[in-house]
């Protein structure tokens, strides 16, 4: 840290992402991301003569992207504001909207992007506990006034909340903002985005990343009403204005649009999961109802702490939670059938050496 | 603007990009881009079997590009840090290091995005004027505390300062940055990247999207002593973690590499350059000795506004900055030979109608 830092960075805690190890070749499933392949689409635009036009700047305002993005989600292009990566979007909204005298909250057990976020910026962050089972209490979120962060499934739970709960907690206070993170919602869930046409105080934060099989682009957009939407232009246009380059407009363009590809993925995906669920729960693990690409578990007789050291012996990464109410739980994520067969595999390996 | 957005905003002047007009096609000489191709390699790279795995992440610390970039530059890789663009670059720096309680200075004509930053985060912005001459008053920059932000050379002026010029202002004060933005250092001058390894208050900022033909892939860096660069990663680990996607850093990376590909397209601007500047002259045209892929141009007889508007007629975008002392001057991209002699050609006829 240098002598030039501001005072109120001294206490910044970074994110620490899912690590990418390479000491050898991994399946990794700690990340949420997937082995599967970008969309046909996406490869043939990367190998298309408009590569050879890179010299010239995008279209500031990804107009392209925007417009893809808004006819797949029926709302008006002026209600989609494009990012790199979910993350870069949460960034924009919370210069745009939080500083030290703000107030917000979000579940003890989440997304930990969103509490590095304040106390990054020095927001008054206050963390609400998920109820005893998992869920998210979502009247607590009804009686605080504060600003409201959502994962929508919830992770690392892969929880999902229907739109009337969502619409519950938007409606209690139009005078703050309800911000839900939908990065998972693909996965055989009902989005809330047709509730920002009713309300202007509600942000559905989206990402490429998972469903698209994109996190390599990490492309990110929310939807909002116009008004919220002209903010975070103008926040972008003072701080990048070519933020998004245009490659990554292009293939995100071409992703969205291809909706038969990316649905047999998803498709897969899920039917990876309660295959997955199903052979765990064969072997005594509990794995929490998954509306998501991961699971969550937990078993009698092996701490999670070393199921997951052990899945790294065999070569698979899971992401372990060193928290309190998590901490004999393991995250898996949803990959392809022959990475989740070697991981049932392992699995087995792992409980017959601890009856041995 | 929504009732949500923070009240220190409400005077945010968005920086303005130069227009990318789609009515017809031009050539496009006003936002410092270019038309040439970038590298082969990079072109390869995005053919290449490693965009299959665009599921997974990229890297987080960028290793590959910073790295490369830090090779080229004969640094440490801890002296490097990345972004999307020289822009996202200096976004983190301000964030970083500027308050409502700092004090800043920059030109009063250089790049507009530095008075953007300061306007929209309520940091103190001074202008300090240039000489009448359009060179920069570095004594003023000796004498004053403030941190200091140069672009060298000077857009739109084009003019550079040598390195010694730049040493004095940074050793004038330890306790004061100084950024130095080289976005034009490669057309034929000396970056004082070197005076990183000797001074920990200056931060040096470099472009992929003017010499490396790469502005619609928007890649920058700077270079700065180990300690500046932890801060800046911090606030990056605490904003986007990925914020380079893995397009970005495999490309960013071949273009670094291919040096000799470079070094042909960058000698070819110079050469267009002095032609262009040549050629304006005998038609009477005050061209300012440029060190950059621009020039700066005034007529005795010929309103740079209306030079501009007139070029637009036939098909060429300059730029023209309606601000009191440069009105009279308008700014012309260096492009291809083809490229300048249309905008030979087209201003012979503008001057011959003047007579007319």
């Amino acid at each position: 840290m240098s002598k030039f830092l501001l005072e109120k960075y001294k206490n910044m805690v970074a994110y620490i992402p899912g690590e990418q190890p390479k000491d050898r070749a991994y399946i990794k499933l700690n990340a949420n991301e997937t082995s599967m392949k970008p969309s046909p689409k996406v490869l043939e635009v990367l190998k298309s003569s408009r590569m050879n036009g890179l010299g010239h700047y995008a279209d500031p305002d990804a107009k392209e992207l925007r417009t893809a993005i808004a006819e797949l989600n029926d709302v008006a292009m002026n209600q989609v504001f494009v990012g790199n990566g979910s993350d870069e979007v949460l960034g924009f909204l919370f210069l745009a909207y939080f500083n030290e005298q703000s107030k917000i909250c979000y579940p003890d057990i989440t997304y930990g992007f969103y509490q590095v976020f304040a106390k990054t910026f020095g927001i008054n962050g206050k963390q609400i506990p998920l109820k005893e089972d998992f869920t998210v209490d979502v009247d607590a979120y009804v009686k605080t006034n504060r600003h409201v962060i959502l994962a929508n499934p919830n992770a690392p739970t892969g929880y999902y909340l229907p739109v009337s709960e969502i619409e519950r907690i938007v409606v209690s206070n139009p005078n703050r903002l309800v911000v839900i993170d939908e990065a998972y919602i693909d996965y055989g869930n009902e989005s809330c985005i047709p509730l920002t046409k009713k309300y202007d105080n509600l942000i559905v934060v989206h990402t490429m990343s998972k469903s698209k099989n994109l996190a390599g682009a990490h492309i990110g957009y929310c939807i909002a009403s116009e008004k919220l939407i002209e903010d975070l232009n103008g926040i972008k246009y003072s701080f990048n204005p070519y933020s998004m380059n245009d490659i990554t407009i292009a293939i995100g363009t071409a992703a969205i649009k291809d909706t038969a590809y990316y649905k047999k993925c998803i498709q897969e995906i899920i039917n990876n999961r309660e295959y997955t669920k199903c052979e765990l729960e064969r072997y005594g693990f509990t794995v929490l109802d998954s509306a998501t690409n991961f699971i969550f578990v937990t078993h009698p007789n092996l701490h999670a702490r070393e199921y997951n050291a052990k899945l790294r012996e065999h070569g698979i990464l899971a992401r372990y939670f060193d928290s309190e109410r998590i901490q004999n739980y393991l995250r898996i994520t949803i990959g392809t059938r022959q990475e989740m067969e070697q991981v049932i595999m392992v699995t087995s390996l792992i409980l017959e050496e601890l009856v041995a």
